[in-house]
């Protein structure tokens, strides 16, 4: 009996190709775009299967830690979490998390998967990692090679060689993203789309990156060794993991490996690349328009709403996106290679809608402005069962709360008391202060502040559960 | 010296092509679309030199009462108000407009003028009343035919005949709104656009509709010669109103007169009557593009974006009309002949979002609905100075409320106290209970509801200064 693949999740990103849902404060692999899961939660639950996967692995940017740990939490699932204190793009991210399988794990085969993408045939994927794992234990770098079903020119190809055992075939040639004429000659061909997921023992990935850059799989594997543990968090060490050559995977080790397989594979297989390929995975009327929200169409064809709140309406159009978030909303042509360049203007111009949604994420639940004055200010706030805010006060603003559901215990100054459903409580300016959940519910609560100044940063913090400065 | 010329304000309507800033709660003639003031208020400030026009007259639907006595204070301006118990489209309302004048002032020359026309020229505008005015009392019904900028098919055209006096001329034929090929004709004819707006004599309109429909004007008539007065308002009787027949004044009395005659004016003047004709108003950049609001554009042309609070970004896209307020999002068709249609399908679907505002205003101030859960909701509320709500109770909800602007003065029960910024209040559930703002600037608080059941019309009105139900 051989050990289990080792599942390696890289949830480290922070695209802008579907702002506004995908934010840098909650990008898009942790967003339920189909369905209640997001893509990391799939992603996940694809490699559930204790008989076949080990625990996996994960490698996310700190600003994510508590993100990634309440997904996880959301899906019953658990995993070794590993922090990078900077991005380095995914050829050290992926040297990291494998140095650190390997010294869980002497002689591990490792799965690396992408968190934000779909694979809507979960069998298929399956029987594709066994068909890859013995030819992966065999030294070779096995890439999953994905069927065209166009002739797309958003993703690299691959030209597959000669076979190496059943489905596997040695890897030809990696090429670059091809123009329309080219891609269809490569679809005709027989070319696989390059999905960048691999699998591959620890070593010869180690081994091949070493070949190309020794200095920062050292520079990496020191990171992994003197990592820190804070909160059930690995923390690469900083100094160390910053001397390692930004890089993607596919430039240090993939295009120069003679090892390099590749198992064709499908799957349903989505990076989600574009707000169309969204509207491809959706479920669409008569008229090609889909729906997600409250939307209204008349005359309208070909069409994607994304709607938090709002109602949207749709006249006269085609081939539209329209996500309306409650501070964001996008209107644009599906097929959109200027988003990029969007994202830019409005970093620019209001740089708050492209980093954090309304909603605001913190380790011990949520927040959101639901009203903001000159000086007042009103949040809800929710409180996870056993959630407690940092112990703190504020120099410029005193708070009213009110809490509408579940039960709070409240700090202020010496006393310590119970709020109930219905109750309110005064926190005078310059108060020590504290809001604790000791329920087996949310508690959720409206805050009203007052004051000169209403900042996030007039925050002092006296002692922190979750570590935070 | 002759007396001045009555100005009669229409602002009745409820339009649907202005989509989602226009809704039926607070239609388009009350909306500030460029500038600070909305249309009626500028049709008010186009009336107010009071050596040309005497005190106006203005004939509303019960239901905008308030709003129309608010833009009035707003402007410092005065007028009678009439309020129709129901909607019978432009013939009983001038009518009775018209019978009130007479009553008023006899041989009363009145002027009728829509609230929801933009006139950008006031002096032209004011040039043309002066020259119409010895034609309508002569016994003339004098309509204003604007000169054509284009050959648009969104009006009626009037041909006119020989002249009666300077640049008046009788009106030889009222013709439909024609399509493209005549609408050129038309405008190389000389035609003009009939604006709906009309200068006469009382007698001679009402003797005209008279000789069409006595009954209708004998309905309306008694409909004012009993009219109530209500907070100083002027209603109709329902009962007489209610006889007459719904019809506009142009089928009533204009495309049957023999004493129908036209000026022509060029005073930018514009109906407003789609997003397109507001895009042609407003302001535009480089590629044509028009905002209110925050807006981003990337590869964007010919479009015009209003956004309430949230960040508006356009990619790719051109000739769309975009609105986003807090509860409803329009892409359009700038040239949205099916605004109309989508309207209607709002209506069947949601029609809370063809109805009213998330800010709801009330005769002592406004509301506005900032979150809302199972079992909670919150508010802000701003009352006047010297506003005052109802004596109420709920049967089903408790408050709280959080002053964070200006002074309250809240009864519970058998008590009264003052509450004044960053204290609160709490409102058992049951209790009797009133707000009011003693000061003499607006008073803002923040309330929050929390219950079993939050709907509007848990309300038990004990008395209330606005005397509604």
């Amino acid at each position: 009996m051989t050990q289990p693949i080792v599942p390696l999740i890289m949830c480290g990103g922070a695209g802008t190709r579907l702002w506004p849902l995908s934010r840098e404060g909650w990008p898009k692999q942790f967003i339920a775009l189909f369905g209640e899961h997001s893509t990391f939660q799939d992603t996940m639950l694809r490699v559930a299967d204790r008989a076949r996967f080990a625990r996996p692995v994960i490698v996310t940017n700190a600003a994510y830690r508590f993100i990634v740990r309440e997904q996880l939490d959301e899906i019953g699932a658990d995993a070794d979490i590993l922090l990078e204190p900077m991005r380095k793009d995914s050829g050290p991210a992926i040297a990291a998390g494998t140095a650190f399988a390997v010294a869980r794990e002497a002689d591990a085969v490792v799965l690396a998967l992408a968190a934000d993408h779909v694979v809507r045939d979960r069998d298929a994927f399956t029987a594709a990692c066994a068909a890859a794992l013995p030819v992966a234990r065999d030294g070779h770098i096995v890439t999953f090679g994905i069927a065209p079903t166009q002739a797309s020119t958003a993703y690299g190809y691959i030209r597959p060689g000669k076979a190496i055992a059943g489905a596997v075939r040695k890897v030809a040639q990696f090429v670059e993203k091809p123009d329309e004429a080219i891609a269809a000659r490569y679809v005709a061909d027989g070319y696989f789309w390059n999905s960048g997921n691999f699998m591959f023992r620890a070593e010869t990935l180690l081994e091949e990156y070493r070949s190309v850059d020794a200095d920062s799989v050292a520079a990496v594997t020191a990171a992994v060794e003197t990592a820190g543990r804070d909160l059930g968090f690995v923390t690469l060490d900083p100094e160390a993991f910053a001397r390692a050559k930004p890089i993607s995977i596919d430039y240090a080790v993939m295009e120069t490996t003679a090892r390099a397989a590749v198992i064709a594979l499908s799957c349903g297989w989505s990076d989600v690349g574009s707000w169309r390929a969204v509207w491809e995975l959706s479920p669409k009327d008569a008229d090609g328009n889909a729906a997600r929200g409250t939307a209204v169409f008349d005359d309208a064809r070909d069409c994607n709403v994304i709607a938090d709140d709002a109602v949207v309406a749709l006249e006269g159009v085609d081939d539209l996106v329209v996500v309306a978030t409650g501070d964001a909303v996008l209107v644009a042509r599906q097929q959109n290679g200027g988003l990029k360049r969007l994202v830019a203007k409005l970093k620019a111009v209001v740089p708050r809608v492209t980093e954090s949604h309304l909603k605001v994420h913190r380790p011990w639940g949520s927040y959101q402005s639901l009203d903001a004055g000159d000086r007042h200010q009103v949040k809800r706030i929710v409180v996870k069962p056993g959630g407690r805010l940092s112990l703190q006060k504020h120099h410029h603003r005193s708070e009213h709360w009110i809490v509408v559901r579940g039960t709070a215990a409240v700090t202020v100054d010496e006393t310590v008391r119970t709020v109930h459903e219905n109750e309110s409580v005064y926190i005078p300016i310059g108060a020590t202060h504290r809001l604790e959940n000791p329920g087996k519910i949310p508690l959720e609560l409206i805050e009203v502040q007052t004051g000169s100044y209403l900042g996030e940063d007039d925050i002092v913090r006296i002692e922190d559960d979750y570590r935070r400065p």
